[in-house]
């Protein structure tokens, strides 16, 4: 496997970077940090541009988003913009921060762009019924009852409550065709940044308070752009069967099927390991030769089948 | 003049939008009042996105960049982004308010994107020796004293500093070549917001802390794309010679030599007129066929070469 996704002409490769590969997994962040994690993702994924694969990246912006929502709520005095506009702000200011560390990582032999990118979902999927997604600060009891969005307790201790949106499924990306070219042409694109800008269409489009999951965005695209490979990196070199209990263990090889069984067995958690296994199950249903879960270091060898949870056929 | 600017193959026209075209001139703004700006200057743009024109946008970042280092300075226990980043947000936070507007009006017809875009700058510039530029919240003068970066009294009152940045030209966009693909193929690209994110080329590209000029990066990028008119919208019909002088008069057809004079007479102010007339005249004297300077309902007119301060050999 490998050859013949390198170089000019073949289908592109799509890389989704989790928000824990640009930064630690604890913040706050300095923005010095931010770059320090921002240029070993880079540096992984730059050796995989360097081995011929056409990388198309997207990333997630959790702890980003987040910390806009504080900042915004911090100065109340200046404009508040819905969470739609702020997903949009937090795709250029990763992707920027993306783009020009692989620049400087291939010192110049490749083109890269950042595009925003916007999700279609569908106003009458049921997320929008139950908001379930926590996004931004922790409120207390009080806090929360003030505040002009719905909260819930998702935590516990003295500010257990934080602002829920839902989280519907994508069932398109606006910019699919735009990225589709600027692939063709040798380009390396940074899209989807944090699911995508989730928009309904009604008539022309209009953007919903509500947050896409990366993984599934990811996978809508890679679809779209007809790639044969999708790899999710994450903080850890596996998906596990049986992760919380006794019988533990790494998924390696392993077909749609076989994977789909463990992920109906409720083996995966919900938020993190389970979008991406339903991500990897579906991309290799619908045509793609292989998806794969692993770490940032292991990116290279995941392409190419020889490392992290392989799914194909 | 006009029908050679026209539909698919015509080489595009350049629209720059100031800041007071997308935001009242006096804040704060809600979102919804943005909204609406936003929504008015996209039916002037749709309208000669209607006639055939080829249109690039391009757009100023003021106020937008002023709240978010007002936000992060609001919630220090957050990332406090250096400029360049927060100048990429704010491209991501405009452009897609403005590609969305601009769906509506355009029902479906037209793909609009949005680009996160750098403008090269020299680092040998003499701007960085001398920074001048105002961004951000106003301090009193122990606030600016206690500010890890440059601040200026810049008014009176008891708020007079700021934080001041130095606005060194653009030399080149670095994305400039994926902007006229997409432009080719008949997208409405949105792009180079707020003058670009200044980068300087060491090896690979880095971002500065400054503020590119956004009349000069539009200028810059209409000469690259090749585009035969470039057209900056202003809360002004005219630019005016002797503007503060007895003998105002709204300038309407006029050379490049001629504006030029008006020019060398510090006839125009500072940071206002004077970066329009300016990247008006080096359009020009580049070889486009037609700059013009104008508020937003005489976008066509002036494309037309009928309304607005237009400037041509």
């Amino acid at each position: 496997m490998g050859t013949d996704s390198h170089g000019p002409g073949a289908p592109p490769v799509v890389v989704a970077l989790g928000g824990n590969t640009l930064l630690g997994e604890h913040g706050p962040w300095t923005i010095d940090q931010q770059r320090d994690a921002v240029e070993e993702t880079a540096r992984n994924v730059a050796a995989a541009i360097d081995a011929g694969y056409r990388v198309v990246l997207t990333h997630g912006n959790g702890p980003q988003v987040g910390n806009l929502l504080l900042q915004q709520e911090s100065a109340p005095d200046t404009p508040q913009l819905p969470l739609d506009v702020l997903v949009a702000e937090t795709q250029a200011q990763i992707g920027y921060l993306l783009q020009q560390a692989l620049d400087n990582e291939l010192s110049g032999g490749t083109d890269f762009i950042t595009v925003v990118t916007q999700a279609v979902v569908d106003h009458a999927d049921p997320a929008f019924e139950e908001p379930t997604k926590p996004v931004g600060p922790f409120y207390t009891e009080s806090e929360a009852r003030g505040k002009p969005f719905e909260t819930r307790a998702v935590s516990s201790g003295e500010r257990p409550y934080r602002r829920v949106v839902p989280s519907p499924e994508p069932t398109g990306i606006v910019e699919a065709d735009e990225i589709a070219r600027l692939v063709e042409r040798g380009d390396l694109v940074i899209c989807c940044g944090g699911g995508g800008v989730p928009v309904v269409r009604e008539g022309g489009l209009r953007g919903v308070e509500a947050v896409v999951d990366k993984d599934r965005a990811t996978r809508v695209l890679a679809s779209e752009l007809g790639a044969d490979r999708l790899v999710i990196l994450t903080d850890v070199e596996f998906a596990y069967a049986d992760f919380g209990g006794p019988d533990r263990r790494a998924l390696r090889d392993i077909t749609p099927e076989r994977l789909r069984r463990h992920l109906e067995n409720g083996e995966f958690a919900a938020g993190s390991m389970r979008p991406k296994v339903e991500a990897c199950i579906e991309f290799v249903e619908g045509g793609g030769e292989l998806a794969a879960i692993t770490s940032p270091d292991n990116l290279e060898a995941a392409l190419e089948g020889r490392a992290g949870t392989r799914v194909s056929a």
